[in-house]
């Protein structure tokens, strides 16, 4: 199969060219390497499977060419802002980087008569809730521009989807963390404290509880995903049933970098406007599809700081 | 109040001009006039408490200024592409019409500090169920372009509100008929009929069944949900618990049209690749708030009948 891969170079993107070129596929990876870098996949480029291209999705011209060229399969759509805090600073962030580029993928494949598109989407759809969240979990409140960003993906892909008749799977990720990461929690406590190794600041009360996935874990799932599920619009919540507190995370990121720093708190349920406390997963239509994760939120946060500090 | 309309010139729009006037409101109505007409409006030109501004809610430049003039205290969003079919032959038309006009205006009200926001939505934006539907109901999966505009405007919109402060009110609209409509099943089956009285072919079998609300019933019940509902974020749907086949709908227009026409079904369960055959209201919610449609569905179809026929 000859695969799309939009946002390849970026964080989960360049793990999942990493799969589907073990799976035997061939890979066009498109990225604009504003968050994606080269360096994710430096160890690909030459293959005789893997062609990258750095382009711009909103650019009409180019990609309509691209796509006319590679006679595409499957689009696997990962391309989308990956930072909360930056998208709730400025608006067009999330509408660019997430929403148009989403809606211009899907123009393409419809221009193009691509049939099979996969989409990464996330727990910020739903926005705050104590509930336990599913796939057919309402309402749908996004209190973010990132959440409201993917929540509008999804409803441009729900309708293209049946219109013009594309298989599509969505997946809905909680927190990713592993090798590659740009920012986040575990990034943020490590970058923190190689600047002062003596007190780490964390935002909130250190109590926001959620589920964290391994980036690897979390490919495996999709992949899973994509080859099991068969219904013409596929939605699955994807991740860890288990979580982790900021508290725990930040003893552990303290615990392995050998340090004995203390932790202040700057007070408040919440690290900042939009982030969302607390929430859970009901895993059960994953799991029934034969896919749980190998590691728990605990281990999986353990192994990402252990990589991200080369161990 | 100083209030601005978009889409002020259209069906509902014009109609909602008039309540927002007997209000006492002053009122700023903007329109591109690519849907809405200006004979909608025409009563109200002049007036001194009314100002019309022909302009396209996307020129940006035109419309900063608007605000930067107009200091509003508030907006109700009511432009956008209103008709379904046109919105599934070119994605652009629900992508630029409804959800770039949503964004657009969100952003104007952010840069210049208005607070207060209302929005047109639509049950369109759940699309394909045979549950009774409700505020909270999920999932969200619209089958149309027009939903997923909808649905888009209402994720950036739940984004916008938190995280901006803005004060929402959105309700949630079924079938909506009477003076002034543009297009329908009301409209196309007298236009038919007028070109041939003869035979009426209706798309579908017939048998599609949804609640129909007359548009004065439905501007009374808009400000009655902004004027009594006080949460900073409030989503109400509004229309009719009672439903009309569009069998009934062809009978009632054959009848008040005093014809004798046969009528022929082109068969299928739906008129159009994206039509939602069948769905139902929960109004509780908005009943509990005081409100109650005072026509039936039925009645409303007759009433909107006898009005596009000049009775």
């Amino acid at each position: 199969m000859h695969v799309l891969i939009t946002g390849g170079a970026g964080f989960i993107g360049s793990h999942l060219c990493d799969a589907l070129l073990a799976k035997g596929h061939k890979l066009t990876a498109i990225d604009n390497l504003v968050l994606g870098r080269k360096e994710n996949i430096f160890h690909l480029l030459g293959g005789n499977d893997f062609e990258f291209i750095e382009e711009d999705l909103l650019h009409e011209k180019a990609m309509r060419d691209i796509f006319k060229n590679g006679k595409f399969d499957m689009v696997y759509h990962l391309a989308a802002n990956s930072d909360i805090q930056k998208g709730g600073k400025d608006p067009m962030v999330d509408y660019n980087l997430t929403f148009n580029t989403t809606f211009h993928v899907l123009q393409y494949m419809k221009e193009f008569g691509v049939k099979k598109f996969f989409f990464a989407s996330t727990s910020a759809i739903y926005g705050e809730t104590y509930d336990v969240l599913d796939e057919d979990y309402g309402p749908l409140r996004p209190v973010s521009n990132y959440g409201a960003g993917k929540l509008a993906s999804e409803a441009f892909i729900s309708a293209f989807s049946l219109t013009y008749q594309i298989q599509t799977w969505i997946t809905r990720f909680p927190n990713v963390v592993g090798e590659r990461f740009t920012h986040g929690v575990i990034y943020d406590f490590i970058h923190k404290l190689q600047k002062n190794p003596a007190e780490l600041v964390v935002l909130g009360n250190g109590e926001q509880c959620k589920p964290y996935v391994y980036v690897k874990d979390l490919v495996a799932g999709i992949l899973h995903v994509v080859e099991h599920a068969t219904d013409p619009y596929n939605v699955y919540m994807l991740g860890s049933d288990t979580r982790t507190k900021v508290k725990e995370i930040a003893a552990m990121v303290i615990e392995e970098m050998g340090l004995e720093a203390k932790i202040k708190y700057t007070g408040g349920d919440r690290g900042w406007a939009g982030d969302v406390p607390e929430f859970r997963y009901d895993l059960s239509k994953v799991n029934r599809l034969g896919w749980k994760a190998a590691y728990t939120s605990n281990e999986s946060v353990r192994l990402a700081i252990q990589k991200a500090l080369g161990k």
